[in-house]
């Protein structure tokens, strides 16, 4: 399997604490050596750079870990799976509406070995294909689709919320479906098993990754006006309160604080080991 | 204006070479210092970075420099403009049909100032939209939006040459309009000024860049089999015959050999002062 890591803020902001955790997943401290992708939303664009090899072996991973790189979203995925091919790795962008959209997966679909007469694979045909064969890029496009297919201009917020969240709820039912998605404005987190989330602002404290013996203290690094939120699969750092979103739970981020929630009721949480389990088997 | 390279081969080959002395005009023999960007066709999908520093101050160029990355189709890009905008570093990617296309443009268009009832501007409201403000990125969703407009799926490529010479020449009438386009496959090279290759088969020879004092003796780095074409804005190398294009030729390259061309008759070759002069005072 492999998992996300994501961060949104207020003002530009260095994602290069929380990746020296993650990266360690990509080789070290787990087996997510498959592929590694990094897509940054800078105040002038969108960079985005990916890699065939694990997060601890790529030179791009490795030079994104000495570069300070300020960024309103960063979308980060270190892959498992039975291939490393390039075209697979993650995040996939598409431009749609005039903007680039980045989206990161963890998890497992059926949609390939779907019939044609299916929603999804009927979902494919109008305006943007897969590249490479995974679920996830296939999943990507059908959700594309979709909003191009409903709307011929960028919706407003409410509206565009509203119908990603039921997408991915209908995603889900293919599958397991943890998903990431952004457009520079926000960060989607939809969590069909796990996703973590922690929002740092003032009064700013210090925390250690779990993954590396590196200690940071925000206030060392931050303004008072800062606010951000990181997102994981699984809590990065020891000694913070990582929140965890519900089963089927759709949670957008802007400027680092949540700007929409949908939970299911009554939400439901899993187990970081119920979690696991399920996305080994599936 | 910008400054155009990229390489089609029979098997997968390393630009560095040809890199080592393009590189330089970022900055350091000329001025093309407002932007990077490599895309790189792999056997196993396209490898794709973009900077908006300088190609002798990035840290994107300076990595892929040193790696010994090998592809079928390398295009490069070095930018010289008003702004160094990370959403406006070429090479441009969009996928067509499943597939990553690449494009690269060194000109400059009127179609910005045209009105809404100009077909340019009416034929990017389908499928593709820009995400920065070049006419470059501008110029490539139109050609694509063309294409997606009358063939819903990849015509052969005997239609599919004809078609994408056509809309290079159409292109061409709203200003300045040399071009660099591939899909994995083949590579396009449409020169509305300048535009050169060279094509290293056996027996090998060795060649010496034009920027930089290094010498590369071919028949060390290659097999017998092999075949490539390196194509440039101006001869990279100082002892090879680098072919000109004539005036809005179109050429495309696959395998490392011409697959397609159309030259206008009489066949017109500006001069590199001259096709440097256009290109200064577009």
């Amino acid at each position: 399997m492999c998992q996300l890591l994501a961060m949104n803020s207020k003002k530009p902001a260095d994602i290069r604490f929380s990746l020296t955790g993650f990266r360690r997943r990509g080789g070290l401290t787990d087996d997510h050596i498959d592929g590694f992708g990094i897509a940054y939303f800078e105040p002038t664009g969108l960079r985005h750079y990916c890699d065939d090899q694990s997060a601890m072996d790529s030179p791009i991973a490795e030079l994104v870990s000495n570069l300070r790189i300020k960024a309103t979203n960063t979308i980060v995925h270190i892959r498992q799976s039975d291939d490393s091919l390039l075209s697979n790795a993650h995040p996939f962008v598409r431009e749609i509406w005039g903007e680039p959209w980045v989206f990161s997966h963890n998890g497992k679909m059926t949609i390939q070995d779907t019939d044609d007469s299916d929603p999804i694979k009927q979902g494919i045909a109008s305006h943007y294909c897969p590249v490479g064969d995974t679920d996830s890029e296939f999943a990507f496009c059908y959700l594309l689709n979709q909003l191009k297919d409903n709307f011929e201009h960028k919706p407003d917020a409410e509206t565009l919320y509203a119908f990603l969240t039921e997408q991915c709820r209908f995603l889900a039912d293919y599958g397991l479906f943890n998903c990431l998605l952004s457009n520079g404005d926000w960060l989607l987190c939809y969590a069909n098993t796990l996703l973590f989330y922690v929002t740092r602002q003032a009064p700013f404290g210090s925390a250690t990754l779990i993954d590396a013996e590196v200690t940071m203290d925000f206030s060392q690094v931050n303004e008072a006006d800062d606010v951000m939120t990181v997102v994981a699969t699984t809590p990065l750092t020891q000694d913070e309160h990582w929140q965890q979103l519900a089963v089927n739970e759709c949670l957008i981020f802007k400027d680092g604080k949540i700007d929409y929630q949908e939970v299911p009721k009554p939400p439901v949480y899993l187990s970081i080991a119920e979690g696991l389990e399920i996305a080994q088997n599936a």
